[in-house]
């Protein structure tokens, strides 16, 4: 039986994969939400969240079209100007993938779809440590946001943000997946092609990592794949 | 002299040209902003945001397209299925009118682009009391929204959303309005009608109390307007 509906924040990468994995193994009845927020591989990601969202069988899924933030840009992901790096262990600070408070436009369109299918909570995967460092990624942030939700919502309802994988690490994220039986194979989590993923932007960098450290195989194609020094 | 740029929320409506008033009488340089979310009055809400935008000098305007909460609907404002209601004294609650967590995805749009464009502040038209009782309307939820900026943005940035409104009455605004010379006759603030504003929906009837109060007549023309008791 349903424990009642949630919202699942899913771009279609890894990390949102095993969020909706676990929101499902948990028996809610899943509301899938995807943003399009003129990122560049925006096609290959909506595809994903199509089947990530057939798979679970969504009892609805919701397309948004926040390009916006592309008007705005200011990120690589975004603004093709800007050229997506390769991962560099080196860099400290922000990277230029950032976009700016993107985490609080989709939260908000989040709460505004739970308030009125009556949603009482809201699944994202975003991870706090094991990640590129984007400040809406953290804990702290997501609390904050509670409260704006608490206060800024009719009093009646009730809508929390919940953070299942804020602090794991990729390959803990990995081993999650595995366990619940996470279809990886249909998820896409580069930045910058649409075909066969770089394999070197931070975002296929970290997953590849992640399965690494995991000591299994990623099932999706690279065109190159990082040395890692062998840890296990 | 400038005193930097600052981002102006701008409905067209007469709170947000106050707020435009206030922000150009204090030097700031003025950035406006105006939200398409599907609203039934939009054309004439967006000829308002053009002409208060021209009236002061906005060096920069920025039209965003937020259909989505129409999509999402569960208003009037939106819902064209959902009547607007006319003013009704005895009514409690939280009103038909009220878009679903509308000004969290404001303001975090607001705060992208304050964020690319280096503007130190938001100035929003948000009235607490003497208003229609939205919740995302109250103090709270911006001192709250303010903590979610200064955690999810980079941590060089400082983003202020400021409400000069918030706790002023309505013939409060009126005369502030007056005293700063702020052109009455070019805002927009009927939820109803886009020809002649309708002078019964919450609204007008609000905007009409204000100016009543203030004892100064509303330079724009009503197709009705309420009855007040004599108070001045």
């Amino acid at each position: 039986m349903s424990k009642g509906k949630v919202i699942v924040l899913l771009s279609g990468g890894m990390d949102s994969l095993v969020t909706a994995a676990i929101a499902g193994s948990e028996a809610y009845e899943l509301y899938t939400l995807h943003i399009n927020y003129g990122q560049r591989t925006e096609k290959r990601e909506l595809k994903s969240f199509n089947d990530i969202s057939d798979h679970y069988r969504a009892a609805k899924r919701f397309i948004v079209d926040m390009k916006y933030l592309s008007q705005i840009g200011g990120s690589s992901l975004t603004d093709y100007s800007i050229p997506v790096t390769s991962y560099n262990p080196e860099s400290t600070g922000i990277p230029v993938s950032y976009v700016p408070f993107r985490n609080a436009n989709i939260l908000s369109v989040a709460v505004s779809w739970a308030e009125i299918c009556n949603a009482g909570k809201i699944f994202i995967g975003a991870v706090e440590e094991d990640s590129s460092g984007y400040p809406d990624c953290r804990e702290v942030f997501y609390n904050a946001f509670n409260r704006v939700i608490e206060l800024g919502t009719k009093p009646e309802t009730f809508i929390e943000v919940v953070t299942p994988l804020i602090h794991m690490k990729k390959h803990e994220i990995v081993k999650k997946g595995l366990e619940l039986k996470a279809p990886f194979e249909i998820s896409w989590s580069c930045y910058k092609s649409e075909d066969i993923a770089c394999g070197e932007c931070d975002s296929c960098y970290l997953r590849l990592k992640g399965f690494h450290e995991a000591g299994v195989e990623d099932p999706i194609p690279y065109k190159t794949k990082p040395e890692f020094t062998l840890i296990h």
